[in-house]
């Protein structure tokens, strides 16, 4: 079910002083974005078939504001690529996992996404992602 | 330079429990291996490209153990595949960026690995692997 990574979130203060680890890597961003449900800006970094996926609070409001105020810049998510996220969500709930969302929404970058919760999954806060269709 | 994810490394309390996630979504692991130096045992998930590596620590003197006491269970690095370790690390040096390994070592799996420190890489423990020779 799970067909690739598609990309991980990581937390950062600033894109600009974020990229330069890639950059130096010879990778720059393919793509800015800026979701205002999150309060935050996207840069996506192609590596592979997975993206890197930097997002920068532009409020205090912002769950990634808060996220580094607590924990500190680092990795906020891993998503995974799969086939139906509602297929996906329902196998997860049967068995007993605790979703953040019962129902996919849409997310950036033209995808349908969901959340699982970090407590079912070793602390891991889990995206599952399919394409728009 | 970074030609894929290698792996994402996830410090779990067990790895019996661990693996329930990525069973459910249909994926068993395909290795476990004990990694004597970091008191780890290790279980491998292929997704994609990429893999899961799931670390349970086998003594209190883990580094994951000491992870796992301090921030809890969830992602602990990004392993990134790349042509070359040595020439990464001397671009990188060269860029400002500090190293925890200044040379490359042998890792699990028939790797040669390296770690970033992750002061550099935004609070993101970067380790870069190449196939050894």
């Amino acid at each position: 079910m799970l067909n690739k990574i598609d990309h991980i979130g990581i937390a950062v203060k600033s894109l600009d002083e974020a990229v330069s680890f890639y950059e130096t890597m010879g990778i720059k961003p393919y793509h800015y974005e800026e979701v205002d449900s999150q309060k935050v800006k996207v840069a996506f970094i192609k590596v592979g078939e997975s993206n890197i996926e930097l997002l920068e609070p532009t409020s205090e409001e912002s769950p990634i504001f808060k996220y580094i105020e607590k924990k500190g810049e680092g990795i906020h998510h891993i998503c995974y690529d799969v086939e139906d996220v509602d297929k996906a969500l329902e196998t997860l709930k049967n068995d007993g996992f605790k979703l953040i969302n019962e129902k996919p929404m849409k997310g950036a970058h033209h995808k349908i996404v969901a959340f699982v919760h970090p407590k079912s999954t070793n602390g891991v806060l889990t995206e599952l992602s399919m394409d728009e269709k």
